[in-house]
């Protein structure tokens, strides 16, 4: 049977496992009518953002659409029309999940912490499943549909431009849904702490506060949706280009070429396999350890996904010892190797990630023992540690891209990267397990609940914090291999468009150093635009919830109800405006950059220039990216736990030192460090598309 | 008369203006005995500390010589010794003077704004004069000595290696200099503000804090003798790198080789003129803008340093219009368009260092607006600042770095840092400035003296804050464009020493991508030691002070005086304790990553890795070191911007909040920011002093 094919099929039982779990979600007990209440006014809050937030962003895919269309032609356009869909779509099923999950899991946390886990976790493993199934079915049947039933050759220009289209549409839906969903949960969150728990002196979640619906709304839209979309493009982009490098790259492989260029699909159909057996094992042991449970269930999947991937290397390439490819050899066991390597990356990002923001270890506690002395000592020991935490992973990260080189050249690197995605169902469900107890939590709260519940969705909710951290981790780690791989495609590209210009990418060239220089200010810029969007829209957030206050002194009283919905509206429109200019940055950037320095110092310069800019971007916007999403966990866990009794515990003033580094480690690690990752991906695709249109 | 002759002679007047201003500023008013004592008690503590620093760097410095006396020879051990002991020595006469101008500041400031001014930039501009002046010194008397008196060739290895080794003992000096000087200054303002204001709830500088004096002391070992140290080195790498890259990369220059060399040295030699002219227009105009008085003498020097560049070009080349170079050819005309691009990219970043540090632009004011809303949004507002100022600096570095080469190739940027140094003198001297107005101010508080003094310090300590940002932000500008000079010296050196060797610095080779991530991972290492050393150290200072007061109740009731020696022993004993670690890291990272990948990877990507880490130490450090040092600034000022009655002024919530921010800005702009310079350069020099040895 046709490999592709197989892959489609492989992607299928996601979607059924996805449309059985959400149905057993959906059927368990939805609490009181008060918990119902308050969770459908989230659901049409999140309902309401999202499709804001997909008309605003379907006006720029339509013009980029009709961009690819006229510069690269229909089948580009297609592919990417069919990449931003399905990106998006993957966002908003896992968001409708997440909506109504939310309100169950708290009714369910009434019977226990196990009942709680079970029916959070199902809910996100939905989400996650759904993002590696669509993301593959969608990878696969677009290799199959341009090479069976259109005939085009699998190493041609068409197929390659398609495949890089599919992977733009997913980026740009992801930058927007990352940036604006980050924009707004932490607008929600931030205004709503000031406002509430500073000014009016409430606690979190109290119902008195208008913004507390768009603070759950922002979990919501934000951690489950923007994160979903995110990885979605992740997987896209990283099976995708392991694809197209090797159609760029290998040369002489014959009939062994489909098979080579399928391979990725495969491994990442039966690690779909591997990673639904796995969410069958996360269940609480006899230490009721949370984490372990999450713990057991990745590595049932990482195990078992390591017969599964040899069986799918030796089914497609038949003899494992036999060399493969001319201008570059290797073994099936050489590429078979570096599978593992990234399978291992994976698992070491993770365990990192815990030690940075788990409240057992060093780096967490030392911030909540800085708190002690105030807030200015907090927030100096969280800015050390989120420097600190980039070191481990980056020395993973190099030892992975040297061993996986050594074993098969930049292909070598390439599967690295695919190994590590294709685990990308079972990290996705870890992590969309968070908004879910977030919300879980709040609601109970809202809705009065008794409180061993609410205790049982915090203890919940911390290990939240720290599989958030890891999937942005693992998300910027790959994004640190498959900026190489694009890097690999450029030159390639380069060399076959555009074989009479003699491009240099010496360090010792200026225009190289200038690029770098370049692609390593756009995460800064990048960031600092979240930020301060991050900061204007809590204004506004501040503002809303005073007038309501002001106007209507029942609010406080709790004779009268708030105006959820308007602060909802309002964040809305504050973090759809506050979205746009950002995520054009990663679009123009390499434009203007390769037109300047072509104009300045010619083409060859032009194209050195704009080719360090890519990993100028990455290079920086992987310490970046990696310091505020570790910083910001720790500081989140650092809050946490000084609320468990430690340093004084609630209401103490290093709980107060803690809430502050908290509220700095909200955007950092909730808006612009994973947004960062997307971005990344823009600014190489954006390249590759502009090398294609230049060359027409 | 031989022109290194003549850079000498014109680097002397600094010296005598050294000698003539100090003896003005010691004869003027000491105050009363309040403040003499008081004044005694910084000194004494000033110089323990810098002794006990000394000590520490000799034991270093001695194993180092020795190390270089057996892998490279005599000469260069010797060259070592005197780059280190005048880098020392510039440090020590200069925090000498300012400790000794601080009370004479306050005295004067009883007089009136213009006479404090008058005073303390006078003293600064002791320090300013002493370091370009010695550092012009040193490395033409070297050349001199070399050249003439022993008759080496002046692109003789002997002679490249002496230039690197007096630059190395500069840079070592420098970065234990920066680092233990900034722990200390950091440890013990950050550790007297948690005990002083938020504890026992006394006001700043009050003498009853045990830790007022260290933390007086702090300012003149850290923003003096540190800031001092780390200029001079500066200096002596760019002046150094300059015409060690025209030895080795100029070829067929015959007679004009020694000219083409010595140029560098007259460029420096005539800003020293100029800067000494400029000190002289630094006066209060009408407006009575402390600032304006501070530009008004830069632009003197910086206007007057154009046509006296153009004197020494015309003296040294004879004809501008002849083509120098055979290998690299430009004009006489081509490299003095360079110097004009270095005076200009010095003036913008003061430009816009002011804009971002300075109390009436919008990122200042938009810090105080978001302290209105707590410590978390003063927080994040600074952090996007602090972001955000790294693009301008960025861009103007790029256009500079484009223009010169445009002009006149690799030689054409190292002619632009030269100009940009040359101006030394005048930078420095705007720097000096600061830690005595804010001694002054210290002084005023303790002594009693009457609040129009203090309001008068106070004015021309908020000018401070600027002025030592905008030294941090010349030197990392200037540090950018000598990095790229010190890798053309790496560069060259390889195919000189290993010309079998065919090393791949192109950005395909994934050891290129290695070494650039390790080398971006430094500063953020680097960054994240500082910056805990300072959190332990005034944890130390905090527990210190808690027992004073416990011990003796007298203290608090005015009774009895507070240990403050012992407070100044004990941040010194930690300082020294925390800066050696971190100092180590980068002389030990380019020998650990050269022989790592060499073992896993073969000698030329063992090469290429280690050029490519000396890139990626400079593409990360930019940022870190610019958003460190910018950022903290505009914390600082935000702060002081609020106590002058904006948002509620001294006391409000939003001042407690900017108070928090300050804290944070301390480590960032004090002790990890400035440090990165110094840790760049010595990457660079021991990558080269590390090909010298292995080519024995």
């Amino acid at each position: 049977m046709n490999l592709s094919i197989i892959a489609v099929l492989l992607g299928l039982p996601a979607i059924i496992y996805g449309i059985f779990i959400s149905r057993k979600v959906l059927s368990s007990d939805p609490g009181n009518e008060e918990m119902q209440r308050i969770a459908s006014a989230i659901q049409e809050g999140a309902q309401a953002y999202l499709l804001r937030q997909y008309l605003t962003i379907a006006i720029v895919g339509v013009v980029t659409a009709m961009v690819l269309a006229i510069f690269l032609g229909w089948i580009s356009a297609i592919g990417f029309v069919i990449g931003a869909v399905l990106s998006g779509a993957a966002g908003f099923i896992g968001m409708n999940i997440s909506v109504r999950a939310n309100v169950r899991t708290a009714a369910a946390a009434r019977s226990g912490l196990q009942e709680g886990l079970t029916l959070a976790f199902q809910s996100g493993a939905v989400t996650g499943m759904l993002v590696a199934g669509l993301a593959l079915i969608a990878i696969a049947g677009s290799f199959y549909v341009l090479t069976v039933p259109m005939a085009l050759a699998a190493n041609s220009r068409a197929v390659v431009e398609a495949l890089v289209a599919l992977a733009f549409g997913a980026s740009l839906i992801s930058i927007f849904a990352r940036l604006g969903g980050g924009i707004f949960t932490k607008a929600a969150d931030v205004g709503a702490d000031l406002v509430g728990k500073v000014e009016a002196g409430i606690p979190e979640d109290d119902p008195r506060n208008p913004a507390v619906i768009a603070d759950n709304v922002g979990d919501n839209v934000g951690d489950c949706a923007g994160m979903a979309a995110d990885l979605f493009e992740t997987y896209l982009v990283t099976v995708g280009a392991t694809m197209v490098l090797t159609a760029l790259l290998m040369t002489g492989l014959g009939d062994a070429l489909v098979p080579m260029m399928s391979l990725p699909l495969l491994i990442g159909g039966v690690c779909i396999i591997t990673s639904i057996i796995g969410t069958f094992f996360v269940r609480l042991g006899s230490s009721q350890s949370i984490m372990g449970a999450m713990y057991k269930g990745f590595l049932v999947t990482a195990i078992l996904s390591i017969p599964a991937i040899l069986v799918v290397f030796q089914y497609a390439l038949g003899d494992m010892s036999a060399s493969i490819g001319q201008s570059i050899s290797f073994t099936g066991w050489d590429l078979f190797l570096c599978t593992l390597i990234g399978l291992v990356i994976t698992g070491l990002i993770i365990w990192i990630t815990e030690y940075y923001t788990g409240t057992q270890y060093r780096p967490v506690r030392s911030i909540a023992k800085a708190s002690e002395t105030g807030h200015g000592t907090n927030v100096i020991q969280g800015l050390a540690i989120s420097m600190e935490a980039t070191a481990l992973p980056t020395l993973v990260i190099i030892a992975g891209i040297i061993g996986s080189y050594q074993l098969a050249g930049l292909i070598g690197i390439a599967y690295a990267a695919t190994a590590m995605l294709a685990l990308a169902g079972m990290v996705v469900a870890l992590d969309a397990y968070g908004p879910v107890t977030d919300n879980a939590g709040g609601i109970a709260e809202m809705a009065g609940l008794d409180d061993t519940v609410r205790a049982r969705t915090d203890a919940l909710d911390a290990v939240g914090n720290t599989t958030k951290a890891v999937t942005k981790g693992y998300a910027i780690a790959s994004a640190g291999l498959a900026a190489l791989v694009l890097f690999a495609a450029y030159t390639t590209d380069l060399t076959e468009f555009f074989p009479g210009v003699d491009v240099n990418f010496s360090l010792e060239n200026p225009y190289v150093i200038v690029g770098l220089l370049i692609g390593a200010l756009l995460p800064y810029l990048f960031g600092s635009m979240g930020m301060t969007a991050v900061g204007r829209a809590a204004g506004d957030v501040v503002k809303d919830v005073r007038e309501q206050f002001a106007n209507d002194s029942g609010i406080m009283l709790g004779t009268s109800k708030p105006n959820y919905a308007r602060t909802v509206d309002m964040v809305t429109k504050a973090a759809i405006k506050e979205m746009v200019v950002p995520s054009l940055l990663p679009v123009f950037a390499p434009v203007i950059v390769y037109f300047a320095i072509t104009f300045v110092a010619g083409q060859q310069n032009g194209f050195a220039a704009l080719g360090a800019l890519l990993l100028g971007v990455i290079i920086s916007g992987l310490f970046v990216a990696l310091s505020m999403t570790s910083g910001g966990g720790a500081w989140d866990n650092a809050k946490k736990y000084i609320e468990d009794g430690h340093h004084g515990g609630k209401g103490s003033e290093a709980h107060k030192a803690a809430v502050t580094g908290d509220t700095v480690g909200d955007p950092y690690k909730d808006t612009a460090g994973p947004a960062v990752n997307p971005m990344i991906k823009i600014t190489n695709i954006v390249a590759l598309l502009l090398l294609s249109a230049l060359a027409m």
